[in-house]
C-alpha cells in the first residue's frame, strides 16, 4: 500500500467526496421507507446502499492501515467502526433491527462538518458536570415510582401496576403531558393523591429545568471562554488560568503596591 | 419628476402616513374575515383596501426612482416589492391562496416602527450562528423518523406509515404535546417502543432549548455590546473590538510595566 | 381632626393591623366560596367582610385627609381606591360580577409587604423595555389569524370561523396545548395545512420565549444594579451611570496617561 | 463503648458499606413492589429490608453516642433519625400509608454522596431567596381561585365547584395541561370567559417562569462564588465581601490618586 493511498483520508475533496456519499446515502435511506415501492426499486437502491457502505469501509480500512490501533483512541473513530461493521455482519439483512441501526450511519455527518461536530462535543463535554444533579433526579424519580406503586397500585394498575409502567407514568407527568387525565381518576378514588402528584410536578420540573440550565450555561461558558483564549493569543498575551475577579483583585493588589512606591519616592524627594 | 417627489419617502409626515394606511389596512382585512358580510360591504372594504395598495405601489414607485437599483440591496425593500407586486398581479384575485398572501403586507408595519425593526433584525442577525445547532438537530430528526417508520411503520401506520407523516408525529413529540397518546398504544405491541420514545424526548427537547438559548443569549449580547459602544462613543472613547476579559489582561501587563518602571526610578534615586 | 390622626396609616402598628385585616378578609372571601353554606353563616361572614372594607375605607380617608391630592399620584393609592371604592357602591352586593372583583382588595396584601411590593414594582418595571418584541409577536399573531381564517375558516369553523376564535386557537397553539387535535383533522382536508401551523408554533414559540427573557433578564439586571449602587454607597464612593465595560476602558485611558508621565519622568532623571 | 465503634462512621470504609447497603435496599423496595411475589420472596425480601433497617439502626445509635445532642444540629441528621424511626415503630408494617414513607430510607444516598447533598444543598439554599416571588404566586393563585369559583362555580361544578377542586383546576392551568378542554365548555355558556382564562396563564407562566430562574441563577451564582472565593485562597488573596463592580469602582479611584500624585511630583521635578 503507498503513502498515497495512507493519506488519502485527510485529503480535502476525499473528504468532501465521503460527506456527498453520506448525504446520498441519507436521501437512499429516506427515500426506502416509502411501503409502496417496486421490488425492482428496492433492488437498485439497496445496490446503491451497499455502493455506501463499500466507499465507508474502504475510508475505515484506510485509516486504519495509517492509524494502526492509534485509530481507536478516537471515540468518533470508534463509533465509525462499529456503526459501519454492524452493517458488514452477514445476515443483519433479515433482521430488521439490526436493519434500523443501519440509519446511524447517517449521524457520521454530524462528525464530518467541524462546526456540528463542536456542537456535539461541547454537549458531551458539558454532560459529567451535571452528573450530580441528574443522580438527584434519579433518586427522586426511583423513591416516587415505589411510592406510587404502593399508593396507586391497586386503585390505577393500568398506569402504576408495576414498577415499569409507573416509570413510564412519572415520565410522563414529568414532561407534564396529559397528566390531568392521569391524576384525576386516580383522586376520585384517593382525594389526597394531588399531595403526591403535585409536589412531585413541582419537585422535578423545577429539577430538570436546574439540569438542562447548568448543561446549557456549562457550555455556552466553555465556547466562550475558548473564544477568550483565542483573542488572548492574538494578541499575544499568556492565557491564564485565572477568573476574571481573580485577576481584577490581583490588579488591585499591584495597584495598591505601586501606590506605596511612589508615596515612597515622594518622601524621598521631600528629602532633597 | 421632481426632486421633491423623491425625497417624499423619506420625509416623517409621510412615513407617518404610510403606517397610517398599514393600520387601516391591517383593520379591513380584519374585518374582510367576517363570513356574514353583505356583498355591498365587501365591495366597499375592496375599494377601500384597493385604496391601501395604491398608497403602497406608489410609495414604492417612488423609492424605485429614487435609488434606482440600490433599492434592491436593502432585504426589507426586497420584502416590500415581492408582497405588494404579488397582490397587483391580475387574476390573483380569484385565487384564495394568493389572496390570503396579502395579509404579509402588514408585516411592513414591523418595518416602519424602528424599535420592532431592530427586535426583528436581531432575531435574524442571531439565526446564522446556531446554523450548527440547528443542523445537528435536523440530522436527529432525519435519523429518528427513518428509525421510526422501519420499528413503527406496521403497528400504526397513521402516525409513522411514511416519512412525511413520520416527521410531523416526531415534531409534536418534540413540542411533547399529546406523546402518550401515540406512544402508549405503540407500547402495547412493541413493549421496548419506549427505548426509542424516551431518549427522543429527552435528546431533541435538550437539542431545542439550546438551540433556542443560543439565539436569544447572542441577540441579547448583540444589543448590550451595541449599548456598549454608544455609550463609548458617547465619552469619546474610540470602541475597541476586544472583549472585557482581553482588556482586563492588557490593563494587567500595562501595570506591570509601571511598576517595573517606577521600581527602576526608585533604584535611580537611591544613587544620588 | 387630629394630627395623631394623620400620622397613623404610616405607624407600624396599625400597618400591621391592616396587613392582619386583609388576610381575615382573604380567609373569609374564601370561605364564602362553599355553595353549602347555610345562610345564617353568610350572614355572619358577610357582617364581618363588611367591618373589613370598614377598616379599609377608613385607612383610605385618613390617607386622603393627610396627603389630600397628592395621595393619587402612587399608583398603588389609586388601585386601593379604585378597590375600596367598587365595593362602597350601593347594590353591587346583587351584581354577581362586581362581587368577584371585590377579590382584588386581597391584591392589597402585596402592597403591604414590602419585599413582594418590590417583585410586583420590578415585574412592571421591566414591562416598557420589551414593548417592542411584544408588538411584533401580536403582528405575527394578528398577521397568521387572519391567514388562518382565509385558510381553513371553511373546513374547520369550530375552530377558526371567525377572527374571534381563530385568535383562542392560535393562542391554544402557542401554548402547544392540544395543538395536534385541531391540527390533525385540518390536514386531513388540506395536506399542506402543516406550512402553516409548524412555522407559526416555531416562530411564535421562539417569539415568546424571547418576550419572557427579555422580561426576565431585565429585571434581575435592574435588582442586581440597585444592589451594587447600595454596595456603592456603604463604601462612600458615587455610583456613576456608566457600564462596567465603558468603565474599563476609561481606567485602560488614565493607566496610559500614568505610564506616559512615568516614561516623562524618567527621561527627564536621565537628564540630570 | 470504645473510642473505635464512635469513630466508625466517620471513616470511609464504613461510609462505603453504608452506600452499599442503601443501594441493596433500594434494589429490595423496588422488587418488593412486584405485585406476583410468592409469599416466601416476600419473606425473604422483608427478612433482607429488616437487615438494611439494622445497620441504619446500628449507624444512627453509634453516631448518637459520639456527638450526643450535637447530633440534632445538622438537618441531614435529623432526617435520617425520623426516616429510620417511623421504621421501627411496632405496627407500621400493617400500615400501607406509613410502609410507602420507608422508601424515604434512599434518599439517604443524596445524603451520602457529597455531589448529590451540594446539589440538594444549594436548592434549598436558594429558596429562602425566592420566597416573595413565590407569595405573590400565592395571592394571584388564591385570588383568581376565589374569581373563579364565583364565576364559573355554576357552570362547571366539577372543575370550578369549590376552591379544593379550584386550586386543581388552576394548577393544571399553570402546567398549560389540556386547559382547552376545561376552558372551550365554559366558554360556551359565558363567551367572555377568555378574559379571565388567558390573562390568567400569561400572568401566572411568567411569574413561574420568573421564580424558577430566580432560583436557578441564585443557585448557580452561589455555586460560582465559593470556586471564585477558592481560587482566592489558593493565590493566597484575602476573599473580599465587595462585588466585582464595587472593586472596580474602588481601582478607578486609586489609580486617579496615583495620577494627582505623580503629577505633584512632576511638577516638584520642575521646580528643581
Amino acid at each position: 500500500m503507498t503513502p498515497a493511498l495512507n493519506a488519502l483520508p485527510d485529503q480535502p475533496l476525499f473528504q468532501r467526496f465521503v460527506v456527498a456519499v453520506i448525504l446520498l446515502n441519507a436521501g437512499i435511506l429516506g427515500v426506502m421507507t416509502d411501503p409502496d415501492l417496486t421490488p425492482r426499486t428496492i433492488r437498485l437502491l439497496s445496490f446503491v446502499d451497499d455502493g455506501c457502505l463499500v466507499v465507508f469501509t474502504f475510508e475505515i480500512v484506510l485509516k486504519l492501515m495509517g492509524q494502526r490501533l492509534r485509530f481507536f483512541r478516537d471515540g468518533w473513530n470508534v463509533f465509525d467502526f462499529i456503526v459501519v461493521s454492524v452493517a458488514l455482519i452477514p445476515g443483519t439483512g433479515t433482521m430488521s433491527v439490526l436493519r434500523a441501526f443501519r440509519v446511524f450511519r447517517l449521524m457520521r455527518l454530524v462528525k464530518s462538518i467541524p462546526s456540528m461536530r463542536r456542537v456535539m462535543v461541547g454537549m458531551f463535554a458539558a454532560l459529567p458536570g451535571t452528573g450530580s444533579v441528574a443522580g438527584v433526579l434519579l433518586v427522586i424519580l426511583y423513591v416516587s415510582a415505589i411510592m406510587a406503586v404502593n399508593f396507586f397500585g391497586e386503585v390505577d394498575p393500568e398506569n402504576f401496576g408495576d414498577l415499569g409502567v409507573t416509570f413510564l407514568t412519572l415520565f410522563q407527568f414529568l414532561t407534564m403531558e396529559g397528566w390531568p387525565d392521569v391524576a384525576r381518576p386516580v383522586m376520585q378514588e384517593l382525594p389526597y393523591a394531588w399531595m403526591f402528584f403535585i409536589p412531585f410536578i413541582l419537585l422535578t420540573t423545577f429539577t430538570t429545568l436546574n439540569l438542562l440550565f447548568g448543561i446549557i450555561v456549562e457550555s455556552m461558558e466553555q465556547a466562550k471562554e475558548e473564544e477568550v483564549r483565542d483573542a488572548m493569543a492574538l494578541q499575544g498575551v499568556d492565557s491564564s488560568q485565572e477568573s476574571e475577579e481573580v485577576r481584577l483583585v490581583m490588579v488591585e493588589r499591584e495597584i495598591r503596591q505601586i501606590r506605596e512606591k511612589i508615596t515612597a519616592l515622594t518622601v524621598r524627594m521631600d528629602g532633597f
